[in-house]
């Protein structure tokens, strides 16, 4: 991915991603010792940064087809599920979205009040991809990965140039890694625009591919325990892009526990009144896990979306406020 | 105050306010029959829209006076207290805050670590406000009122001319009311910008000092009881500018009750994954209460902040998932 294709995916989306607002955190600053910043994707349409790869996606796979020849096809019930239903609808293109058959209902309804169409019947996420990428061949529909994309990782690329243009210089970027999107997308662009920038992902601790895959020198296949930041967890594509791109342009990659990313969650509501998932928060928790200090200069973590259930929200509040 | 000076509060507050996000609301939309904005003045620095204000008086003071000779003075325990003492450090201006003894700790220490003087012996806000006034007087420092002040109010309508540039057309405008400053320079400039804009005030049914004003044709003094939207409670000054301005300039206002207010925040949480203080939400309680139908076209509130406790938010969210 060339700097030239995160300008270009800049001006695909301009007209319908939210360029989010990025604001520094008392609290954050004072645990970090640095000047730590928040980029709100938790505030971008559908509620994260998922729509910015996904109207990518959308806009470039339309201008390489003849017209009305555009089908998309994806399997997700989560954030890029419902991202990517947004942008097809709003150009119109048909949309099959493959599910696991024990997704929330709450979720697939979202999905499909986007005018997608649905495919439920999956047994867990792995037969949702394969049927998807089989439903693709079959109709000639274009599979659009959650992040195995280059589309979709360009999209989200887009958030390292609004960084750089709000604060000039950034010592150091948080990201989460769930598949490896978000962070390939601005590493890469971040290393483009300043070498030094230093570019940290992280993982729960529950599901640590990538650290396991870094260490390993290929990736290989963990096991995932039940994780907050439920947006990250699992294996990822073994042909996934992103491995490739996260072992050139990221410095390092560490992983948070389960109750750092509740504190992190909690902290974010009490402190600075912000909703966070907990794939989310997870730069945020390892922050404050580092401690004091463990920092310097201007430091980013991107919030990368809000959607968690009330429920869930609420018993992470009551919790921590137990302990 | 004419749309000029609003013009002028704008090009003051440029480089520090935040221009902040306009999200439309699908849940508030389906609820509402129209189309809902929700501006989050939650996410303004300060985390209020206070900061606005504030700013643009310290600036105008700071242009009006000979260099050096600006000092300031208010009382406010609360979010203008905090988010003057911001402003007035930005510029390395002297400010001298008078509140009640009994404010709380984490708000006092909040405007102290923005380098205010503290001068926190007041009986309640009616006691503060006058000892700030009388130090005005003595020491030739200028008293910045939380709401009755020409410049204060102009800061507040620079939100009016950020609806009107992102969305174009607005019906109706649904706007908090404490002092009235918020309403006052928000419905000053919308009706200078269409007359046909309707702007609805809405206040705590516990305290609606302007509603039994307004019917009575001059100020006049309740007895408020105690309500979540905190930032809302209490008697307005009686020499208040505010009052005309809304005489003249707002179509309706409208109160709601605690239970309404609470359903607010809890569903501003659950469905849009946003933190809003009682008095922010107050808008949103009014779209819920008023129910299907009454509204017609693009619809905005302004959610004026997010300075909610933990605890507090905790226990609504509690209390209404148990009703």
């Amino acid at each position: 991915m060339t700097i030239l294709e995160v300008q270009r995916a800049r001006l695909r989306i301009a007209a319908q991603a939210r360029r989010t607002p990025l604001v520094q955190s008392k609290w954050l600053s004072r645990i970090a010792g640095a000047t730590v910043g928040l980029k709100l994707e938790s505030l971008q349409k559908t509620n994260s940064f998922k729509f910015r790869g996904a109207l990518n996606a959308v806009v470039a796979r339309r201008d390489r087809n003849p017209p009305g020849l555009t089908r998309l096809v994806t399997a997700s019930a989560g954030n890029h599920g419902r991202a990517l239903a947004m942008a097809a609808e709003s150009f119109r293109l048909p949309l099959v979205v493959f599910t696991p058959a024990d997704a929330p209902t709450t979720k697939l309804r979202a999905i499909e009040e986007h005018g997608a169409e649905l495919r439920a019947d999956a047994r867990d996420y792995d037969e949702a991809e394969r049927l998807a990428k089989a439903f693709a061949v079959e109709t000639g529909a274009s599979f659009v990965s959650p992040y195995n994309d280059a589309d979709v990782i360009a999209g989200a690329a887009t958030i390292a140039l609004e960084l750089f243009e709000d604060l000039g210089h950034i010592d150091t970027i948080l990201v989460p890694i769930g598949g490896g999107g978000l962070i390939s997308g601005v590493a890469a662009a971040a290393k483009a625009i300043d070498p030094a920038c230093r570019i940290i992902g992280v993982e729960a601790a529950q599901s640590c591919a990538f650290q396991t895959s870094l260490r390993a020198g290929r990736l290989v296949e963990i096991v995932p325990g039940p994780t907050l930041a439920d947006g990250l967890g699992g294996n990822p594509d073994p042909e996934t892009m992103t491995f490739s791109l996260i072992q050139r342009f990221v410095d390092e990659v560490t992983t948070v526990t389960e109750a750092d990313i509740a504190r992190a969650i909690a902290g974010l509501v009490e402190f600075e009144h912000l909703v966070a998932e907990g794939a989310g928060a997870v730069g945020v928790a390892a922050l404050l896990a580092a401690g004091l200090d463990r920092h310097h200069g201007q430091v980013v973590t991107i919030v990368s979306g809000s959607n968690i259930d009330r429920s869930r929200l609420q018993a992470v509040l009551d919790a921590s406020s137990a302990s």
